[in-house]
This record gives structure tokens, C-alpha cells and sequence, in this order.
């Protein structure tokens, strides 16, 4: 696992004042910073400024209820990367977008245009959307089984890679003199017929700069994991041990071989919250700080609910109660729910504890220390066999963003651990990932003669 | 009709080389253009340079299958818009998106989102879109009847509107010392319960700089005017005379006031494509050049499809046959069925010549002249009763609309007829429309405790 050129793969997580619940409360954080695109343009720059292979939105199409007490509500993930997109040139772009309440057509296609204006810098972060109060925003009064989310995810993935490849690299002839600009024996109807999906296409966009916007996926469930195996190039996930995560490594590794996948195709990234001083007592001290502008009432009230508790079954001072349900008895955030129960066994936490754990990074390995040290976290991961490199959760942006890319990136690329330079224009490259070859090329197409009825 | 302060609006209607079918083949023209984020942005700033209201994007998703004519396939018009935005300042954007073919929740939040990306800037045109082909790219076999898209898309909006004003503009009370980020009291469920959506809301973005997005609308068939005399704010029409686009005018202002609406509120602005040169004759030339660029079998095939032909009941050198089906009879894109059909009856037109006409504007009034000429066009039809502005359709582009900008827009404005800089910075702002009051504001909110179950 230590041979010279092997490099870190590094992935910024962006969310309005940063991933710490209080860090709006802070003096230099912008409460309002989640509707404007300036600040997300600057994070942006801040992290192409570090050579990060990208950064990524997490997303929800829901409002989260509890809007007293962080900043809610947050621009459409695609739009916001486009805006993106147009003020940057290298780093890659991850929305997060859901294949329970889409449809394969028009996602296809806006994933596939986000490419085409980023010059193939394009991720889909592929979510089946937990909770009742999502279905409910989509006519539907509860969620579609776990299993059966991930099912359809499975098949709207295949529809949107075969969307994307309806389109072979050399089908635009453009030729003027004959008057021909399309062939259209390269063009394709997919003519798709699934359990969950009916699609003809083709796409009515040309195939994208890197054939498929590289596919992400961040659940840990049994599911998950099986979905990952099969499709996914990038993995975020999260764990409170170094042993946790070796586990996950290896087991995700040897499930994505026994599909018949190289392993080297799939990066897994650990979430990390640094949080980073010039010594490690004035990072505890800002730890401490954060944890302190928690409001516990609101973060019991939301713990009781991933518990499917009541908040008064759980005093502050205590611990949680013995009797919890099992994670097969939950139908969505499965690994989420079993990590925050073994957490605060684990430690032997009390209410108050545990929030301020999950405060911090909602799950994620909180790491205080100096700048060597975080640098040090990270290169152990990555040499135990835990991490192909990390998402890097910020507690407080844009200081926590600037403070990883200006103290902790320079550490990483002194050790040989993490580029200097952009090698690559593509997310794709940047993750040494192929360009995937065309399923379609070369094949009787189906002709669109019958395609087609509007001047 | 001729009060000194009435001023002329005038969108720029962009589509990859030129509206005219031929265009791609110039030498002047990228034909690769229409992925090409760059030359839109070229495009958008031209526009701004010019001062016009907006730039605008048709959409429908499907491919429409003559690959070989024409470049076919575009970027998704909210990101390519969102692109733009992000180098421009003050030029309004308007994205086609489907009723048909989307969820009202993603796509309110989609507009909201480029709203706020854009300063205010964003604008709807709201489509039913037609035929069986989109439709099988979403699962069922055939498009659903005239009236009942035309009655999804009034719901739709009505849905969207109401998730628009899900946040009062003061819900977000950003209180660090209490810790209290937003008040629960002014976010409301919209609970929405009608025939063909149910969504709970609220929206998870909060409301954005105009309040409402512009909503546009572009069918002209009596179920497209019922919805734009309810919900327009503009309208894109097509009309071959000046009486066709009188009536159509008053018509349409009646329609709107008879509803309750202040008819100054929906501004009617029927298409024209200028092909625009120093002397009449050269701009005449400049047609004959591209209408001998088209390939009459592609232009044909198209012309037997939109009127339920066979290609061989056309033959190029006569007349169209006596016996066409009525309106009544097409489920899709009515009005401009009847247009084409109108045109070539009025003007004994050969199929080969009607192809040139369409191949032109598609139906718009193609008008070859110098700037002054154009000019006039445009004051007359202004002055007539006939439009509150136009949708400019450059035949060739750039070209086309550089030279509208450099040498019409001038003219009009010397002439007071148009603005020589922005006083706005909104697309409502530039159309003279008001902000939209909150329909929720001041009334008892549904508490929102119940939503949100995740970490």
C-alpha cells in the first residue's frame, strides 16, 4: 500500500457556514451565505487554489424542518456547480441528486450539459432520498422500501449510462459542403424497458466531454455497498475508527473485484472535520467553542427523531436508553443510525456528548490538531489500508477551507502524498479514472427515422 | 398607443447557429457550436450590449430525429442559462421547461435556484410539450391530450407559485446571539392537494430575489391563450401579418383583463427573424443564399410529419392538397399548424416554397431589410396594437445579432423607442412588472415540526 506514486485523492464538502451545526453563529460566518453564489465561487477557488480533485454538494429535495437552528434551504446542486463551473477550470463538480425522485431522462441530460459547460468536470452523487417528508413533496405519502430505492437507483443508473452513450463521440459530421451534420446510424434509440423505466431516447444531447459524468455514491447499508460495488467511481462514507473503515475498505474493494470491476476503479473517501490550530490546545479551543454555540434542545429533538424516539426519553445527562431499535428495523439512513448508536456505546456517551459529537460532523471523524497533525491523520488512514483519500468536511467556511488548503495541502504535497499541479482537465482524470468506452459503438443502431415531428 | 414613455421590450431568441435551418452550413458558422458554452456566454453578452430584456432557450426533451438537416441536441436550458449568469449582469434569462415531463417541486426549486444564482434574473416559458416521442422517453406511449396538459400546466404553475412563496421574505431572521437562524412561523407547507399533484412543501430554498420567476408562455392554441390570460407575463407569438398579430393582441390583452389581470402586465411579443443587410438587396441576397442552403428532402420530411402526410403527397413544385385535417384535430402544437397551413394557402405557395418560408422562421415573420427598414418594421407593428415588443430571431449566429445590436438597436433608440441603459436589474425589473406579493404572508403558518429526520 506504499509504493511512491500512489497519491491522495482529496474531495472538499461544502454546506453554507461549514459543517459544524453553530458555525453560522460565529462572528465571521454569513448566515446568509447558503443563496449566494459568490461565496460558493470563492470556496470554489479556495479549493482549485489547493488542487483538490473536487468539490461536492450534498442534497435533499426537502426542506429539514428545523430551521431555527442552522442555516436551511440551499440552491439546486446542478445550478449551483454550473454557476461554478463558469468561474473555475480544473476542479471537479459532485451534486448530489436522487433516483427516487427523478426521472432518468431529464437527469441524464442535465448531468450530461453540466459536463459539456464544465469541459467534463461533471459528478452525480447517486441518492435514494431517506424519509416520508421527501415522498410527500412528490404526491407519494411514505418512501418506497429501502430495497426498493436502491433497485430503482440501480436501474436509473443504467438507463442514464446507456442516455449517455446514445450519442457515439463521432456522430456529428458537420459536414457543410453536403449539407449532412448528424449521422444518424451512430445515434441511437436505447428503447429501454425495465421494472422501473420505460425510456426510448436517444439523449438530445451529444455525448459528454467524459463519455459518463463520474457516478458517487455515499450510503454504507447493505444495499449501498451492493450499489457502490457495481457502479460507483467514488465512495464517501463515513467512520469514528481507523478499524471501522479499514473494514469497509476491504470488504468494498472485494465486492467491487467480485463483480468483475478493477478495485482501483472505485476511491473510497473517508469524511474528516479538521479542525485545525497553530497548536493542538487552540484547536481543542475552538472545538470547545463550536460544541458551546450548540443549542441542545434542537439537536436532541433531531436525534430523537434518526432514534425514533421522543425527545424526553432522552435526558441530556444520560445515556441512551438500552432498548433501540435494530438497523433492519429502519428503512432509510440505515448505516447513519447504527454509527451514532455504537458511538455513543462505544465512549459511553451521555445525550449532551453525543451531540456535541455529531454537531461537529453529523457522524464524520472529528480531528482537532495542528496542521502536521491532520496531515498526519490522514497519511495513516491512507497507509493502513483505509482510504484512498478523504472529503474534507470543514467545521467553519470559508476560514476552515482556506486554513486545510494554505497549512495542511502544502504538508501533504512536501510528503509526496498529493499533486502540485493539475495534471488532468477532467474530474475523471483527476481521479485516474478511464474515459468509458461506448456500449453502443459499433453496433446495429436502430434508426430515428420515426423520431421527430416539430419545425 | 403612442404615449412618448412607451418603450419597446425585445428578447433575443438564441438557438446554436441561427434560426434558419441552413445556417450551419456559412463558412462563418461553428456548427459544433450548439454544446459550446462559450459561444452562448459570446452570445448573452452581445445581447447585454445591447440592452435588450432577456435572452431565451426553447426546449423540449426529446431528439428530434433529423440528425442529418441540422445540429440537433442542446444543453438543458437552466444550466446553460446559469452559465450565462454567471457572466453577465443584468440580462434577463429565460429557460423552457416542461409541464408535461417534470415534478413541480424540483423544477420550482430548479428556478428559484437560478433566480438567486442570477441576481433576479431567471424566467419560466412554460410548455405543454407535444407529441409521442417526448412522451416515450418518460414511460408512457403517447403525449396526454391537448387539454389535459393544458390543465396540468395551469395546476403546475399554481403548485410552483405557491412553493415560491413558501418562505416570506423576512423568514430568515439570522440571529446569532439567540442562536436562532430562521423563524418557523413564516415557512409554511403549502399542503397542495389538486387533480394532477399533491406536494406538501415547503419549498427548501428560500424566496428568491423576484419572488416569482417571469412566467412565459408560447402556445397560441385557445387552450394556450386561456392559460397565458391567467398566468403570463409575457408571451412569444408567431404571426405572418399585421392583422393576424392585431387581433391576436387585443384578443389576448381582453382575455387578460376579463380574468382580473391588469392586461399592462402581460406583454405580447411575436417572433421575427431579420435578415438584415446594407441595402434591401443585399439582405435579400443574403436570404436567397440561405434558403438555397436547405435540402428540400429534410425540410419535406418535417413538413409531411407536422401535417400528418406521407413526404410523397407532397411533391416540391405544387401546392399543398386541398384535403388537411382542422385544428381540432392535432394534439399538438395546434396554432402553428394552422399558421403554416394559413400561409401557404394565402400565398399559393409550392411546397418548395413554403419550405423556404419555414426554413426561415419556422413560422415567424421573416423580414429581410436594411437596419432602418427593420426598424420601421418593428415601430409598426409596435404603434399598430399588434406587440409590446418582439423576440428577435437572429437567422445567423453570431453574426445576425451583432449586427442587430450594432446597427437596429441604435435606431430604435435614438428613435426613444428603446433603452440606452439598463434601470434595472431584474427580468421583472426590465419588463416593468411589479414583485409578486406573498399570497402567505400575515396568514396562520403550518408549523413545520414535523419535517426533517436527518443528521
Amino acid at each position: 500500500m506504499t509504493e511512491p506514486q500512489r497519491k491522495l485523492h482529496l474531495n472538499a464538502f461544502l454546506m453554507s457556514t461549514g459543517h459544524h451545526e453553530a458555525s453560522w453563529r460565529l462572528p465571521e460566518s454569513d448566515p446568509l451565505s447558503s443563496t449566494k453564489v459568490e461565496h460558493y465561487q470563492h470556496l470554489a477557488r479556495t479549493a482549485e487554489r489547493g488542487k483538490l480533485d473536487s468539490i461536492f454538494f450534498a442534497d435533499s429535495p426537502v426542506l429539514f424542518g428545523e430551521v431555527g437552528r442552522r442555516p436551511a434551504g440551499k440552491l439546486e446542486p446542478t445550478v449551483l456547480l454550473t454557476a461554478i463551473a463558469a468561474v473555475t477550470q480544473r476542479i471537479g463538480l459532485i451534486a448530489t441528486a436522487s433516483t427516487t425522485y427523478n426521472d432518468p431522462f431529464n437527469l441524464a441530460r442535465r448531468f450530461a450539459s453540466v459536463d459539456w459547460v464544465s469541459g467534463g468536470r461533471a459528478g452525480w452523487n447517486v441518492v435514494t432520498t431517506a424519509g416520508p417528508d421527501a415522498a410527500r413533496n412528490f404526491g407519494v405519502d411514505d418512501q418506497p422500501a429501502h430495497a426498493v430505492r436502491y433497485e430503482r437507483a440501480a436501474e436509473f443508473i443504467e438507463v442514464a449510462q446507456k442516455l449517455w452513450d446514445s450519442w457515439e463521440d463521432d456522430a456529428v459530421l458537420a459536414d457543410k459542403a453536403e449539407g449532412v451534420w448528424g449521422d444518424d446510424s451512430k445515434i441511437r434509440a436505447i428503447e429501454h424497458e425495465g421494472k422501473h423505466f420505460r425510456v426510448r431516447g436517444p439523449l438530445n444531447v451529444p455525448r459528454s466531454p467524459q463519455g459518463h459524468p463520474l457516478i458517487v455514491q455515499a450510503g454504507s447499508s447493505e444495499d449501498g455497498k451492493k450499489l457502490a460495488a457495481q457502479y460507483a467511481e467514488a465512495v464517501f462514507t463515513a467512520h469514528q475508527t481507523l478499524a471501522d473503515a479499514q473494514a469497509f475498505y476491504s470488504d468494498l474493494k472485494a465486492r467491487t473485484a467480485a463483480v468483475g470491476r478493477d478495485p482501483e476503479g472505485i476511491k473510497i473517501l473517508p469524511g474528516i472535520v479538521p479542525v485545525i490550530g497553530s497548536t493542538e490546545a487552540e484547536a481543542l479551543k475552538l472545538e470547545r467553542e463550536l460544541d458551546e454555540l450548540i443549542k441542545p434542545e434542537y439537536a436532541r429533538e433531531q436525534l430523537a427523531k434518526t432514534l425514533r424516539l421522543a425527545p424526553e426519553d432522552l435526558p441530556l445527562d444520560r445515556q441512551l436508553p438500552a432498548d433501540l431499535p435494530s438497523e433492519d428495523d429502519i428503512e432509510g439512513a440505515k448505516s447513519r443510525y447504527t454509527l451514532i448508536v455504537e458511538l455513543a456505546r462505544r465512549e459511553q456517551l451521555t445525550v449532551r456528548q453525543l451531540i456535541g459529537r455529531l454537531g461537529g460532523g453529523r457522524g464524520h471523524r472529528t480531528f482537532s490538531g495542528t496542521p502536521e497533525q491532520i496531515a498526519d491523520a490522514i497519511q495513516d488512514w491512507f497507509f493502513a489500508g483505509a482510504a484512498d483519500g478523504f472529503n474534507i468536511m470543514p467545521p467553519v467556511l470559508p476560514s476552515g477551507l482556506d486554513v486545510f488548503v494554505d497549512q495542511v495541502v502544502p504538508i501533504l504535497q512536501q510528503r509526496g502524498l498529493f499533486r502540485t499541479e493539475y495534471t488532468e482537465s477532467t474530474l475523471r482524470g483527476h481521479y485516474g479514472l478511464a474515459r468509458p468506452e461506448n456500449r453502443f459503438a459499433g453496433s446495429e443502431g436502430k434508426q430515428l427515422t420515426s423520431i421527430g415531428s416539430a419545425f
